[in-house]
């Protein structure tokens, strides 16, 4: 149960946070959908779900990168709630990379937790599908180090697979354990009906598949998709109000790192997640043997085994080893990526860290289906932005 | 004096916020500096200012809204914690259209009163002189109603031109009062050594310049500039161990309204600013008549006029005369952009309402030099965003 107050800093917040509501767009190539659409979609199924009135809104925030460069639009938030007609909330989109959805929700609690706000709107949302994939991955890159990476032309599954190299060199780790992270992740999507993917692979399938960037095959890479995610968040002494199933945020870690990869001490360990994870712990009074199961950032399957690694649930280097005796299946005593992970499920750049939240929600309240974590009480996200110089960790709890 | 505590809601802030430190680049056509240069100038002056040191942050926001189009960069904020060495502090970029950088000093605001933060960098930046002016104008004009007006052709001088046309004839003004606002920003202007125009114009040369979009003449719009500006902000009970002078931000408020100008009942009056300001005084417990002086969003000089009135300074329809009898400029009771505003400062869209608060930093703190408000003690800020359907007010005390 959720005990009122939480403090960081000394400092006791005025009240905690709860998700009263949530909703997501089914993932993937969305030909007959705008961006507006997809947001207006995934929020009108969470305000539905917290039984919630648009004069109750205070303020929405919007997670996205592209909308300016892809989509022809800036101040989408404004957008959104002219649509939704809850004039007159305040109205923001929230910029982290890959990581917006986990900034947004963030945004959300301090709204909240300051006694700003009272009901909150947190949408992720990204439509990047039917841009030609060339300027998709151009645009992704300007996400890099601008003189020392970017200029040379570094993209980011070439970031993705020097990582691979350096760790499986370091750490002593079988390339094919990679492809079984992608093997476990569709296998759960195969469950998801929000997946963009949902059938399962195989082992064969996944090692045969085209090289992307050395050691990186086609199935250790996510898909470009389209999609948005949606949550209502309200100060927990209200969220009987709106639901007899609130989960609450119990805490909360966002942590940057030297920018340019090749910079830091040892790049196979995510100094920024390991700084967020010790600020959320900190802040739930939780620690990471409390963690039922987890939604991780596995843009590349090894972005999943370091993560499970730096956030606390395996020693360094024994991450790739959890997987291969199944801890962090479905059945495991550790589920990671219960709705399919990026992989599986897919990755609409903003959208990704709302959908964790969503993901876990469902999982939390015991709705998450053929899925389901049974009997999970605590969940953790980690939504990954840059190339893992700014982290953001939610720990949730029912 | 500040009294200690804000509240809002019925909800008792943990603690109120204070402005410790500001700086700003010189606003113009800065073409030797790129866009990090920029956001590293400002804030290294403000964060000189405070006399803090880079381990004491715990947050950064910026406020910008082309990085991506126009700088080719995203994760702007990572980029400056890096080159700051400002790390792991959080950090995240806002985009709200031109009220980018308000909305981002709003965010520092709910990190620090949350208890979430105690030491947070605002910046608000935008490098776009180097664009060429087709692109420049197409792409500020997404932030219109994507379907109603965008679509169509609409860009922001033809809506103020309409405004204006709407306003002259409701109130019977006379057309030469809208250059009148001009001229007095210019007059101011050219005592601000970081103001883009630092001179004075003639009553005679505004009337006579070229019509961009009937009744708006070249000197009725603001310039498009390159700049940066960056504030220091603190909870307020921590604000001496940083500065004698802290500055504090007493309420704000941010309101949405309809997008499409057209569907409005009276595009005259800016409900979004009527809301926000209501949110601000009452948060700030103070009226329209304790504003010693104001920085309003004259983007073109018929929406300064607006404002003035819909901020609660003077009746509907009685901003154009109070320009006339002087009441606002800066020997005037009620002095409106001592800065030079948006016309002769100039307006990097998402560096304005960072600017505009550093302004009345100055001001509040008697630094301001030839352009000093004698004696002022609060000052109020209107940022505008989208064509006024996304506005954020902030209220200052010393």
């Amino acid at each position: 149960m959720y005990d009122g107050y939480l403090s960081l800093l000394g400092v006791v917040f005025v009240r905690g946070i709860a998700i009263v509501g949530c909703g997501m767009t089914r993932f993937g190539q969305l030909e007959d959908k705008s961006l507006t659409d997809l947001m207006v979609e995934s929020s009108l199924m969470a305000i539905s779900d917290a039984n919630a009135s648009e004069s109750d809104f205070d303020a929405v925030y919007v997670g996205n990168m592209f909308s300016g460069e892809f989509n022809r639009m800036t101040g989408i938030a404004s957008v959104l709630v002219d649509r939704l007609n809850l004039l007159p909330a305040a109205a923001d989109k929230i910029e982290n990379g890959p990581a917006s959805g986990g900034s947004a929700i963030k945004e959300g609690f301090q709204a909240i937790a300051s006694g700003v706000s009272n009901l909150v709107l947190v949408v992720g949302v990204e439509k990047m599908t039917s841009i030609p994939n060339p300027k998709v991955s151009s645009s992704v890159a300007t996400l890099t180090h601008p003189t020392a990476e970017y200029k040379y032309g570094v993209t980011l599954p070439s970031l993705g697979g020097l990582l691979a190299q350096l760790y499986l060199k370091k750490y002593n780790v079988k390339r094919e354990l990679l492809s079984l992270v992608a093997v476990k992740n569709h296998k759960n999507g195969a469950h998801n009906p929000y997946a963009h993917f949902q059938k399962e692979i195989t082992l064969e399938k996944a090692l045969a598949s085209p090289v992307i960037a050395d050691p990186l095959r086609l199935f250790d890479v996510c898909p470009v998709s389209d999609g948005a995610a949606s949550l209502v968040l309200c100060a927990a002494d209200k969220a009987k109000e709106y639901t007899d199933t609130p989960i609450y945020i119990k805490g909360f870690g966002q942590a940057t790192d030297i920018q340019m990869v090749a910079e830091r001490e040892d790049p196979t360990v995510l100094e920024a997640l390991r700084e967020a994870a010790r600020k959320a712990y900190s802040m739930a009074k939780l620690e990471p043997q409390d963690i039922d199961f987890a939604e991780l950032h596995d843009a590349f399957t090894i972005l999943e085994i370091v993560q499970s690694e730096d956030v606390g649930f395996f020693k360094k280097g024994e991450g790739a080893k959890a997987v291969e005796e199944g801890k962090t299946w479905l059945d495991g005593e550790l589920p990671i990526n219960p709705s399919g992970g990026l992989k599986a499920r897919g990755h609409p750049l903003g959208a990704t860290g709302v959908a964790q939240a969503v993901e876990i929600t469902w999982q939390l309240r015991g709705e998450a289906g053929k899925r389901q974590v049974p009997g999970c009480e605590t969940g953790l996200s980690v939504n990954f932005g840059g190339f893992g110089n700014n982290i953001v960790v939610h720990i949730f709890q029912r």
